[in-house]
C-alpha cells in the first residue's frame, strides 16, 4: 500500500494541470495549488499516507458526511422528513426542484440540504452548542482532540455568504427549518470551516468502512445498514452534479469539498483521504478524483466489480 | 440459494399491496398484478428461481441496458458526446435540462437518452436492421434464439407516444440526432417491447456481473472496465428518480422497467432478474424492489458493505 | 401622412445597423436585408404607404392574428380551455411552463398556443380544409383574392420543424390536440407560409382598429369586446420575450413574424404593416419597430397617453 | 361619474364572492372583507368616490410604481441594468428566471425587482433615509401630509419575510445589491406597509394620467416619456401572472396591492383607485377587478378601443 501511495504522490506532484483554487473567500484562494496528501486507514486500523497528508486544510462539504452521520443516529427516519435522498442535477435545477418539491432539499450533501440538516442537529441539542457537539463527533471520530475550526475561514464564508443565506430562508418559508435562518447558517458556516489533515480525515472516516464500528469494533457509531445507506448517498449525490462522473471513474462512495478534499470509503476494506487543492469545474479536486483513480485501479477496490 | 428465493416469492405472494400495473397502454394494463417471478443466474452460470420466472414479460426500459452496451462497445467513449452520465432528476427537470444542456441527454437511461442511443446504434448498421440487430444481440447474451418482440406492443407504444415522440423531435431540434425521428422512434419502441422471462433476463445480465464475459469465460462481451462502467451508469441512473431509494434499500446497480421487470447486478457474483407489474408512484417495480432488497439481507450481497 | 412615411422609409433606408434576417431556412435567408415597406390604413378605409409596402413577404407568425381570430370567433370562450393569455416568458421558459401547466400554452402567440389554435380552427371545419379556410379569411379581410400560400417557404418549414414538431407532440401527450400532431403541424405550416405586402397586411389588420367591423361597416367579423380583447393580446403576447419592450418603446399593440413583418394597431385609428427582414435578437423586425416608435411619435398614437 | 361609482359601489356590496384576504400576516388577515372603495381623480383634479374610499389600508404592493418612479427619475435609464421590463409568468417560474438571467429581476414590480429598485433609491440618498424620501414623495404626489407607514405592518411583513429574504440574498449572490441584503429589505418593508385610502392614492397616481404633470401643470414629476414607460410597465407586469387577465378584461395599466387595492391608469383621463381586501388566486383584489370592468364598460376608456 505504502509503495501505491508514493507512486500516485509522485505522479500527481509532477502532474502540470491542477485545476483552480476555490477563490470566493480569500482564505481559500491563498492555498498551495502545488499541496497533495492521500491518507488510507485500513479496516484493521492500520494508516499508510504520502505526501501532505499532516497537513490541515478547510474538509468544507466533507464535514456534511458527518453532521448527516449525527442527525441519522440521533433522529432515525425522521430525518427524512427533512431532505430527500435523490441526486439533485446541476445547481441550475437544484434551486427549482427546491421550489417545486416544497422546500425540502433533494439530499443531505448539496448545500441546502446540509443546511435543513444542521437545523436537525440543533433540534437535538442546546442550539447554539450545535457546532461543539459537530466538533466533538468528529474529534471522536478520528481520535483526535486537537481537532478545532478556522475562524477566518467560518467568518469569510459568512460574509460572503448570500447564496447560501438565500437557500436558507426559502427552505425556512416552506416551514423546513425550526431555527431563525441566520443562526442555522452560523451552525452551518462553522462546521463547514473545520479543518483536518487527510490522515485525521481518512482516520474519521473509517466507520463508514467498518460497517459503523470505531476502535477495532468496541464502540459503535451507527447500525451496519445506517453504514451502508450513508455510504449509498455518498455515491449517489457525494460530488453534486459529478456524483455521476465520480462512480463512473473511481466507483466508490466519496464526498468533495471545495477545498480540495476528498473522503472516500472502500466498504470493509479502508477509508481514504485525498487532498488536492485545485478544482474541475463542477468543484471537485481535480487531482484528488484522479488520485483515486489511480488507487482504485491498483487495489480492485471498485464497488462495480474487478 | 433455491430455499431463500421460495420464501421470498412465498412473502410476496402473501403481500396485499402490489402497487399500480402501468396502463397507458392495454397490452400493459392487462397484466395479472398478482405475477411474481425471480431468477439469479450466479457468476459461475448457475440457475435458481421461483414464482413465474419462466412467463414472458415486457422487459421495456430494461432492453435500454442492452442497447446501450452494444452502443458501448460499438463506438466506445465517442458515445458521451450524444449523450451524458450523470442521474437526472424527476421528469420535470428532465425537458428543462435537456434544454439547459442543448439537446443532450443526461443519461442512457432515461428515455430522452435511450432514444439518443437507439440513434447510435442506428449509425453503426444498416439504419432499418439496427432492431434486428438488438434482437440479435440479446439472444446471443440470453443464448436463447426464441426471445422476440411482442409486435402488439410496440404498435401501441407508437400509437400512444406523443410524449416519447416530443423528445425525439426535442433531440432532432439541436441536431444531435442522425437518423430521422419517426424512424429513431421505430426502433427505440420495439426495442422496448422485447418480451422475456426472469429467467431468460438474469442470463442475459450475466456479463455484467462476470467482468464483460459470457460462457464462463469464452466470450468476451465487452471489457472488464466498461462492465464496471455500465454497473455505475445503473446504480446511478437505472430507476429514473426512484434511483436514490434504490440504492438506499437495495444497494445493487439496477436497471427497471415499466413492465415490473427489474435486472440487478451483483457484481462478481450474479445477475438477477425479478418481475413484478404493479409499479410504486415513480414507475418501478413495488414489489420487484422489496424482493430485490430482501435478496440482499440474506445474502449480503450490498455493494456498500456488510 | 404621406409625408411621414415617407420620411421614415427615408430613415430607415440610411440606417447601417439593420439585425440578421432569418437563417434557419433558405428561403427565408435570402431575402434583400434593404427591403423596408410601410403602410398605414386609417379607420376610414385609406390608405398611405412608402418603400417597398407592394412586395409580398412571409407574414408567418402575424397568421396568428388571424388563425386566433377564427378561432374566438367559431368557438367563443371555449377556446380559452386550449390556450391561456398571459406572457410567455422567455423561450426557455415557454416549454418549463408548458409541462407546469400541463400542455396548455399560455397565449395564442407563441409557438405552441398557435399550433393549439390551428387545432381547435380545425376542429370547426373538415381538417384538411382548414388552411383553405384560413386562406378565404385572411383574403376577405384583405379584400384580395390574390393572396396565397408560399409552397416553397411551407416545406422548407417542414423540414426544418424539429422544434414544433416536438411541442406538437408535447401538447398532443397532455390530451391538448384533437387530431393527429402531424396534421396539426401541416396546418399551421401552411399558415405561416402565407405571403402579403404590407399594403395587404395593414388593410387585412383593420378590423382590430374599428372595434370589429370591415368595409365602412358594413361587415362586422368580430364583437367589439373581441377587438379589445385580441388588441390586449397583441400587446401582452405579441412580441414573444420581447413584448414588454415593444410596449414601452412603441405602445401599440402589435404582431411580428420571423420574415420581418409587424402588424400593428392604432385602435380607432388605424392598421399598421411593417417589413424589414432583419430581426433583433430576440426574433423581432430591428428597424420595423423603430419605425413604428418614429411613427408613433410623430402622430401621438401611444395607448399610454399623449 | 358620481352616479356610475354609486352603482358600482351598491353592486359591489352586494356581491357573495368577495376572494380571500390575505392571511399570512394578521394585521392583513384581520381586515374586513366587506369594505369596499372607489375613486377617481379626473385629469382635470377633480374628484369623485364612493364607498370606503376615506378610509387607509396598506397598499402593499402598489407602493413599488412610486418607488419606481423615484428611481427612474432620479437614474435615468441606468434603472435598466439593474432591472428588466417584461412580463415575469408565474411564481414558479420567477425564481428560475432570475437564476437563468443572472438575478436580474424581469420588472419592477415583482418583489425581485421591487427590491432591486428599492436598493436603487438607497444608493441615490442616505441609505437609512431612503424611506422617509418614499413617504415625502408619496405625501407631494397625494398633496397630502398625513400618509404614513404602518408600523405594525412593517414589523410583521420582517417577521415573515423568509422568502423576500431569499430573494434580495438570491440578488445580492450575483452582485445586484449595493447595500447589504437585510438593510434593502428594511426599506422594502417599509414602504409597502404605507397606508392610504382610496382617495389618496387615486390622487397620488394622476401624474400617470397627466404626462407627468401634478397642480394641474404647474410641476413636473416626470417626463412624458416616463409616464407613458411606466403605465405600459403596469399594463404588462402590474398584476404579477394575472398582468394578462387583467389587461383583457379591464384594458388599463394598473398595479394591485396584496392589501386589496389597485391603482389603474385610464391615459390623459383619469386615476382610480379601488380597494376590496378579498383576493383571487394570483392575488390580486377579485372586486376591486370586477369594479374596475364595470367602470370601464360604462366609461369605454379602455386603452384597446371603444
Amino acid at each position: 500500500m505504502q509503495a501505491i501511495l508514493d507512486e500516485i504522490a509522485k505522479t500527481i506532484a509532477a502532474s502540470p494541470e491542477r485545476g483552480q483554487v476555490a477563490s470566493y473567500i480569500p482564505q481559500l484562494a491563498r492555498v498551495d495549488p502545488a499541496k497533495f496528501g492521500i491518507a488510507v486507514v485500513l479496516a484493521d486500523g492500520s494508516c499508510c499516507s504520502a505526501g501532505d497528508a499532516g497537513e490541515a486544510f478547510s474538509i468544507q462539504s466533507i464535514s456534511k458526511v458527518f453532521t448527516f452521520t449525527m442527525a441519522l443516529e440521533r433522529l432515525g427516519d425522521a430525518i427524512w422528513e427533512r431532505v430527500g435522498r435523490e441526486p439533485s442535477g446541476d445547481p441550475f435545477n437544484s434551486i427549482v426542484q427546491l421550489e417545486h418539491e416544497r422546500g425540502k432539499p433533494r439530499n443531505p450533501f448539496i448545500n441546502a440540504g446540509a443546511i435543513a440538516v444542521a437545523d436537525a442537529v440543533m433540534q437535538t441539542c442546546q442550539p447554539h452548542q450545535a457546532v461543539g457537539e459537530i466538533l466533538q463527533f468528529v474529534r471522536l471520530l478520528a481520535d483526535d482532540g486537537n481537532i478545532g475550526l478556522d475562524a477566518k475561514v467560518a467568518r469569510s464564508e459568512k460574509q460572503s455568504g448570500d447564496r447560501n443565506a438565500s437557500l436558507a430562508h426559502f427552505i425556512a418559508s416552506f416551514g423546513n427549518l425550526q431555527h431563525p435562518a441566520p443562526a442555522v447558517l452560523d451552525t452551518y458556516f462553522d462546521h463547514c470551516s473545520i479543518a483536518m489533515s487527510c490522515a485525521q480525515l481518512a482516520r474519521a472516516g473509517r466507520y463508514l468502512a467498518t460497517a459503523g464500528m470505531i476502535e477495532s469494533g468496541a464502540t459503535r457509531v451507527i447500525s451496519e445498514q445506517q453504514a451502508r445507506r450513508i455510504n449509498s448517498l455518498m455515491l449517489m449525490c457525494g460530488h453534486y452534479d459529478g456524483s455521476g462522473e465520480f462512480a463512473y471513474r473511481v466507483g466508490l462512495p466519496g464526498k468533495s469539498g471545495v477545498g480540495g478534499g476528498i473522503l472516500a470509503i472502500a466498504p470493509s476494506k479502508a477509508s481514504i483521504a485525498v487532498w488536492s487543492p485545485g478544482l474541475d469545474k463542477i468543484g471537485n479536486s481535480k487531482l484528488g478524483t484522479q488520485a483515486l483513480e489511480m488507487l482504485v485501479a491498483r487495489t480492485g477496490w471498485s464497488i462495480f466489480g474487478h
